[in-house]
């Protein structure tokens, strides 16, 4: 099987799961004014657009890892299918976090279930990573230490922070979720290896 | 990344959002007999046909405009996944707008809502254009003079109209959708540049 | 736009109308034991299979007609944008049917509007292939007499059964359902123009 | 029609059957405290990690089987299209499974609903098999008979498999998912020819 049916096969799931998203979006039961209720729900929205921006995230990087896989094995595929499966997943905790964020007791297990969907998401994408890099099992030519370098810089970074999150999540779940969109962002910053353009 | 690929993703988002606009549509409760109950839901087939078109013209003009664009950079890479993040979202305010379209009060904000996503997606789509033509930025070669104008005066209809329809959602609910209905045909007239042929 | 991109767009809706309608087979509530209330149930199994079958059936003829169209314009845009409204919808009142299928009254106009709906899409696809075919306007060279002969037939047959089996669904909505299946099956013998291979 | 885009179009709704069983995982409703009661849902998790990894596999494998089918006649994609319809379906049993896993009676009706459709899918699988091998009358060159002898090992595996699950779904349900669960893994080490790399 070469790389693209698997590159297309992964696009395929990551369009579908943030498109997903949207079903969390409900019409609100309108008691005290339509417009009213439609603020009331500014969880939803916040956690629609972290959840949004973390699957445009990591489908980016997948492009970035998989442009220099050249060849596929089993494992790469189970560990691929793995990272799918959380991607997938996703959906739920975010409905999860949004309905729960600013309850006192039940936002706590909600955001540590969506930091845990991350964190085992982002293992995934390491295991990815990890065995088709080393010892150059599955590249095309072995990768320079720099850019070994700082391709782990940027997988310890997502790990450690969604771990750091799962802890934060017992303490304050709209922290948690503002803690996500920073990675989010950090992400959009630091982790796609593309051309910069000064500004005009 | 070659633009192909963001493309092929965003095409997906543009083909799934399109197509769950029909969970919106949903089996009535029968309490007068079903002919009745699936006439009087008109709301809902009519912002499903407005809102299925307008994807349509999106994804129509999104190829259009990446005809054009020869290089991807970071910008540009997070001005189209907010493009794709709004794309995604209106089959939300579709359902607020087909099941409160006819009511006194809380027409308005549902009305509102529908054309604010429009208008949000409408500049992300500009910031998208903007940020690949400005300076020859992201082209093969800058655009002519003419062309450039011509694409402008585009983006400009469509966004002036979302903003206008953002007032008028205050006035008049079914006015709004119709204007919004009026909009997509507009561009399916204007905004496509295929060669058309003469009848026969 | 090649024809290739509207084709994959195309695509994309028929895979996601046609996987979107197991959301309308439900987990019934069991007050009679599970096995039996899953039994009750078999109009939406018949439903799902029918309402399948047709998409599917719809995917290969509208590769079919492409493979043979070389050019598009607006009016052909617009055309199979109108098709793919009517392929997406199909979900709906396939829910609808499958719901109401053994009701004396309101099982009527639920195969109405299963009926009018395929109504609608057989002729928004017929006015592609007319727009297309009629003066050679799309084509690479004009089609023979024979094939055009041939095309026309197999349109009128879908499009002259939809009708009737709108007038049918006033008499008996099983009936029509099962004259929906007949048609698919129709089409998944004659519409396909591809070589036959002798049995071994 | 080339066999390219009958797979584009199975992949597209493998990757939209797989990501859709998200839509089975429910927020509960939370009686006792949100954590407890995401804990007590296991049985939606394990149903959703088994249906996920089995569409996975079907996927690996129905392009293992593609890569050698050079023609499509009518019948195949008759069968093919047989095959998408199980995998479509595969959200519904699994929701019913997850719902009625640990139900004294209506476990059972349901573990051998999930057993028949992943028997029908892994049937149909085989239909599409046989009809484009025996004889050789869709491959390139006919297949070698020991290559043959270990495809219709791994196909009976399966489909021996899953009849022998429709037997012990009315003996246990968990055993049943945990056994659909062990031919899931069976397929990912034993089914997908790709060259396997020596660990560093």
């Amino acid at each position: 099987m070469p790389t693209s049916r698997l590159e297309a096969f992964s696009d395929g799931v990551f369009a579908i799961a943030a498109t997903l998203l949207v079903l969390e979006l409900h019409v609100p039961e309108t008691e005290h004014g339509l417009g009213a209720a439609l603020l009331a729900q500014w969880p939803t929205y916040v956690a629609y657009l972290t959840s949004f921006i973390t699957i445009g995230i990591i489908w980016v990087n997948h492009h970035s890892v998989f442009r220099q896989i050249v060849r596929i094995d089993r494992v790469l595929l189970f560990f691929n299918l793995l990272l799918l499966l959380f991607v997938a997943a996703i959906p739920f905790p975010t409905a999860l976090l949004a309905e729960h964020l600013t309850e006192p007791v039940d936002s706590h297990p909600a955001a540590f279930a969506y930091s845990a969907v991350m964190f085992l998401m982002g293992t995934s994408f390491g295991l990815v990573w990890w065995w088709a890099v080393s010892g150059g099992r599955l590249l095309d030519r072995p990768m320079s230490r720099e850019a070994g370098r700082a391709a782990l810089r940027r997988f310890s970074v997502g790990n450690v922070a969604y771990l750091a999150l799962m802890g934060l999540a017992w303490v304050s779940a709209p922290l948690t979720l503002a803690g996500h969109l920073v990675v989010a962002v950090y992400y959009v910053l630091d982790q796609v290896p593309l051309p910069r353009e000064p500004a005009p």
